[in-house]
């Protein structure tokens, strides 16, 4: 595969193993989204040096890897010979004052068209592009990488640093090299596989944390009162009963903590009127964790499930059953029926399975290969919008449980509220903001932020003062 | 990896991004059977010039992509350095006429023997291949592909658009570049990432169809009847219950729609006598949604365990229980046992697990890395032999729910017969023709076509004209 | 990619398709453990002509494939331009004498070291070696790779054949070629796809000897026994009951034999005192059957918790139920509780649910795409950490399922002695010998073996007659 354009430059070097960027081959990205940003990263990371060109440069700079340098578009576009355009159709135009600096260079075209913006233009996005600078050579590329590969970026999977031959070598071994820079970064590299699955460790003290602590409160309300107030020795409930009662809170919980971030982020962007400022390192971390979570309330909602079967099969289950008769007849009654609670016990069983099921779903295209053959709409759809449907799902089999009980005042033991009442505070209130942020004055405000809007920013824009270009533009 | 033979066209093009196939690289296949038509697909979207050589062009065109030129043997090896031998053994002797243009060529044989051959000939059969042409140089490659991944051929995964330049920088970049054509072509590019999981709409659609219509059927037949014919309350059955009697139903429906269309397949090819003529369009699509249809049925026998797990955690099964005993103490019954009550349900219990664990093996070896790392042999073992005993199995457990039940009048509510006998249609005419089909009368001759056989084209085989080879081959 | 170093010979050799291992391109290996041999043998079947260096050749050349070449180092770096060194940071000086003859070569450190080493030295191995051969070009590879990747090595996946032009060609539609040698291979090569699942034999005969072992057992015992002695009719059991009292029984014995191996090969190299010695055959293929033998062990545990489910749901736990009941009511029982029961129950049932969790996580990091993404600790943890604990959970929750039976002489029917009491067997010896291997003194010596050290081999450490290293390193 001769790579002129890239190659020569790894090849022809002296062999030196310092990093020598201005040696590496250029790429420059105009576009400051998230698709530039994990372009970036990527670019970066397979050992090509990228400029990013930005209308406001200082703004976009902390947003990019240190390693990409940011400035004026302008200057930006001077010097690669491939350019990516990573930014919206309606925004292509605004480019036209680079049309000298552009000539006769290779534009990338990596956008993807909204349905409607698919139905509405006859002429795709990158011929548009074409046509706007009939000088240069447009490529369209990357726009149908999977969800999961752009996310996960050079640091998953198998990692191999290599360097000129051994680059070479790798390749010819079936392994796909990855340039992890000069020497110096030897002692980071070899830290790697000491690693010991550091993404789990925030989550699984998280679940670990919320079981201790549900598992605590179910014990002191289900088997210490009655021990004390009535005398009841009930410790036979502890290694499936209380288990089983805890495990659906955790699972509960941590499926909403799932979705907390995300509804976190909306609302500071929808504060900030902006998409251009970096969340807060807490929050990153959390949304990049979202999927260890989910799958940690799975765990839970699976063992939960399996300890449920469990139940009918306990000698307790069947003594109880047994004394429930055997009082029955001695109090001659001659037929048993409670229809409130029949009906309670039907839907909270379906509602339950549907939500098992549903996670299961989420589980499963959470797996590499699964995730990597989904394109980001069909992941999100499966993440975000079934994973919506099933923390409802969740929240309506836990009020069928819970039923009139947070009423009762025989029901708060020591004073404390049934379980099931805690358990529900932070999935409502993501339920609860989901459903604000559809409505249309936030919903709105909400799209127009994700593609590029920023409350003070309609001057960037008009930038290269064209004015029609502006009004063209300002009123998406 | 310096390509002389194949990159040079790429790179040397002028840049322009209009297709032009005269430059691209040339590859030659003889042969028409499924892996020259596979072979053709692949190599056509990874950009090569394809020309298909027959003995009867006419006939075989339609087979093969339409950017695929088929013509006769003699033309289609005259240009290409590389010829692909995509035929059976028994008919390698056939080309030996073409001696004359394959001199000097790069011959790829992609033959997979049979079991009975590989233990038949001592030589190899690229070995044999070589020793017809001893000037060609003979190349033994492609044959222990994956059956996934020959299956979903360019189709699948991650793709990627690019040409030169970004070609080289996407592999620069750990990606894998599948050329899309030109530019005209980005529009279609550019509606992919807008497909929401295209292969599961007909299926879900499918299958919520088949929920809606035994949901119905269920609830008429088990809460209708016996509430307007005998007043019976049961509409607490709906949620479970009635969910719990329906699933089984949708599920083994849609286990048998994934083998029918194997069944007409294989019938249609004894009816037409040949392999050589392409399926009708609503046949085509059934086959390539097989495995979509499969999941969902797997999905739904899920969920059928995991409700009839659920059933004696109800409070109706608890009560039911207890009215048992209540009534039989007032009747002084002191032992209560059906001997046949008992046999028919271990048996169709057990009959359910298994059924319920092979048809798990078929899901989880329909994961794309698992799937990858069978070869045909296996994949077809598991999913056609493995899916086959799945079949039966669920027919059995179906069977024995049903009993004698279908012979009995008072089953027939509304005059509608019980619901496990509308389920055993599909299924047992699936059961009944790949028995047929097992048949020597059959067998034979389904054997034969699928080598290529033609019920009126014995003549073939003597095209070129040389009687040694046709009793050779006619025998087949 | 232009190859100047490696592909040279492929692209310039002649096209016939003798293998020429003279024109192969040349590499080097410093090291003789178990990581120098994985790649060997990769390097091997990539198509490189690969030279180990030893101090010891006669010794060491038994482990390493037989195309590779094990010479003297002195002798095993004079070709190669690249050499990979495979030893453990302390044994790097010892090269030093090596000094001249590696002036000007390519090192390739693929050191791993551990978290000890990471944190006691600030250089990193790598750095470390460029200090000592100043005149090399020092580059870090390979250590990240995914252990899954580096033991399956280039036996794994969709393999293909090619040769010169073909190779290019398959690179350019997408896949990767692997070089399987001169056309004189092609017999075997065709004869792969006929394999259908060989790793699976003999652990599917295995488990199914164990089934039939066990069934047959369970039979006589509870079904049999009554039968005979009591003249009670109890075949109703066969197809649920035995069967689910069959499954733990090979599940378990599985499991512990997925731990066996391990525990052999450690005794056999604390009796041995090295590691340089290749262990017998039956072990070996013993070691690269546990994956299979483990999964097997998984379905049959899942299937037996699929049976357990089941059990309420048959007719004769109702009727027993029932009858249970009559017979207090008979017998004027007001109350019925065994608390030494619901107890026994309770912590059975919750052992069994944690055993299979665990073990399904197991399981899950057995899918392809999961171990991929793993790194050698994260493997060995999950694996081996977590698999061990399984194994004392599944021993935990037969003990609790067998309780005081064995000392019980009514339990032993026909003299046979309980079923769980057999099973416990295999599972003791492996924890007792994990727990043994723990003790200071086996575990110091096997981590010193692990590390290169010999019983009586101190002497090859002064091989070079350099006393100081000698010293540094014999405390090892």
């Amino acid at each position: 595969m001769d790579k002129p354009l890239i190659s020569r430059h790894l090849v022809e070097s002296d062999g030196s193993l310092a990093e020598v960027p201005s040696e590496a081959p250029k790429v420059g990205i105009l576009g400051s989204g998230d698709f530039a940003r994990s372009l970036a990263t990527r670019l970066v990371g397979s050992g090509f040096s990228v400029v990013v060109g930005s209308r406001n440069p200082k703004h976009t700079a902390g947003l990019f890897p240190s390693a990409a340098r940011v400035t004026f578009q302008e200057e930006a576009v001077g010097s690669p010979e491939i350019i990516f355009v990573a930014m919206f159709r309606d925004h292509y135009a605004t480019l036209c004052g680079l049309s000298r600096q552009l000539a006769g260079k290779i534009l990338v075209d990596v956008s993807n068209p909204t349905e409607q913006e698919h139905l509405q233009h006859l002429e795709s996005n990158a011929e548009y592009l074409a046509s706007l600078f009939p000088t240069c050579s447009v490529v369209k590329a990357f726009n149908v990488i999977s969800a999961w590969t752009l996310q996960s970026g050079p640091r998953d999977g198998n990692r191999q640093v290599a360097k000129r031959a051994v680059l070479e070598m790798v390749h010819a071994m079936g392994f796909t090299p990855v340039d992890m820079g000069s020497l110096a970064s030897a002692r980071e590299v070899e830290a790697m596989p000491l690693r010991l699955l550091p993404s789990w460790k925030v989550p699984a003290l998280l679940a670990l944390g919320l079981f201790i602590f549900f598992y605590a409160y179910n014990f002191v309300r289900d088997v210490l009162h009655p021990y004390l107030r009535e005398g009841k020795n009930q410790f036979y409930k502890l290694p499936v009963s209380v288990v089983n009662m805890t495990l659906p809170c955790v699972a509960y919980v941590l499926l909403s903590l799932v979705y907390l971030p995300g509804v976190l982020a909306a609302a500071l962007q929808l504060h900030r009127g902006t998409k251009y400022r970096r969340f807060p390192d807490w929050l990153d971390h959390w949304l990049q964790h979202r999927k260890q979570i989910g799958l940690l309330s799975f765990s839970c909602a699976a063992l939960h499930a399996l300890y449920s079967f469990c139940l009918p099969l306990r000698r307790s289950h069947r003594y109880d059953l047994v004394n429930l008769v055997l009082k029955q007849v001695s109090a001659n009654t001659s037929h048993l029926w409670v229809e409130k609670e029949v009906w309670r016990m039907e839907v909270y069983l379906s509602l339950g399975v549907l939500a098992l099921g549903t996670l299961s779903l989420l589980a499963v295209t959470s797996l590499p290969s699964i995730a990597n053959s989904l394109n980001w709409r069909e992941f999100t759809f499966v993440q975000s919008t079934l994973g919506f449907v099933c923390l409802v799902l969740s929240t309506l089999h836990t009020l069928t449980y819970g039923w009139t009980h947070a009423f009762e005042e025989s029901r708060y033991k020591f004073y404390l509220p049934p379980t099931f009442t805690l358990t529900l505070l932070v999935p409502c209130v993501v339920i609860l903001a989901k459903v604000l942020f559809l409505l249309p004055c936030f919903s709105h405000r909400l799209y127009k932020i994700r593609r590029g809007w920023e409350k003070d920013g309609a001057v960037r824009f008009t930038l290269r003062g064209d004015h029609a270009l502006a009004q063209k533009t300002s009123h998406v």
